[in-house]
């Protein structure tokens, strides 16, 4: 059972699926990966979900570049992910931790305008005062304008996804910046429903 | 911000969406909670997820039969599940702790076989010695029968939803008696999945 030992590796990962709501939901998948630089972080797919790893920015950069192309052509989709930061390193992992900084796919997501509906939660583990820390980064999203309240269980952001996602990685590193070795984030991110069109 | 503070309720809650791969998604969610039983739990849909919450037992009596109607009809369908207890109460939840033990959808959902794949994770939050609570609890589940190993960032869980479902529901509740009062499950789970048929 060692693969759920921590380690003090610094990498990030993001343990992520993308549900496109239609029959043609495998060709939106493998064209939207196609159209993604993910050279920068490990990968691995399964018939679950898909993982990748290295550092935070480049977890972030290929994650909302891949939910952005498998939305732009308007069908429903829907991207479930799981940030984790402090648990688990190994050395195929670790290597990417190597590259620069440049993002790989900003600029293509950059030009691509999604309105998205979004939850997120924080959780940061093994510290007593994990509660202050969540509701410190809830107040750095919330400057970012696109915080829209509390829901059950989670936090609700509303507007483009490139700023959404922008408020998600300044809370997620926010909270590695804390007492917490240990940061989960769980993100539900939504476009093109229906049933928001319909003003729900 | 009062929606984050946690209390002392004992009541369990499931944040969760069902995603059928197809262009019929609307009806098979639709006609899948018309089949279910919710009468003993709160329960609420937006147009990111749905919300129930209650008396631990029907909250997973609940999300188990709705995800195995959705998936009977063959269908590709995913169970994104976040299980919560110890955060937050209110009296319009706490109302339903009132109810009594008897699953409502049980009897239904035993007559449904469905193998599926599945990742869950815990976080028992607020206290230093998470790991050795999960550690604990992945043991629990090994001893179903259906734990399949640890991948990153979650353990794998492989046979017949019923008793995927109750090995998941004995780990968050031998979670719940540690030392942590607030305990987060995350799971996801795929029915009818094509890349599964094919043996990946
Ligand atoms: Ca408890």
């Amino acid at each position: 059972m060692k693969e759920i030992l921590c380690g003090t590796s610094e990498i990030t990962g993001a343990s992520f699926s993308i549900y496109p709501m239609t029959d043609r939901f495998v060709d939106i998948i493998l064209s939207s990966l196609k159209e993604v630089d993910t050279s920068k972080v490990w990968l691995k797919s399964d018939d679950v979900s898909t993982c990748v790893r290295g550092r935070s920015e480049h977890v972030f950069d290929v994650v909302k570049a891949i939910f952005l192309n498998a939305s732009k052509g308007g069908d429903h989709v829907v991207l479930k992910a799981k940030f984790s930061n402090g648990c688990p390193g190994d050395s195929a992992g670790d290597a990417f931790m190597a590259e620069d900084s440049i993002l790989m796919n900003n600029g293509l997501s950059q030009k691509i305008n999604q309105e998205v509906a979004t939850q997120f939660a924080l959780y940061p583990l093994g510290i007593p005062g994990y509660m202050d820390v969540i509701m410190d980064q809830i107040k750095t999203v919330d400057q970012q304008g696109v915080f829209s309240g509390g829901v059950h269980y989670a936090s609700r952001l509303d507007g483009d996804a490139n700023s959404v996602f922008a408020a998600l990685e300044s809370a997620f590193e926010g909270a590695r910046n804390s007492d917490s070795s240990h940061i989960v984030m769980t993100v539900t991110m939504s476009a093109n429903s229906s049933s928001r069109k319909e003003g729900q």
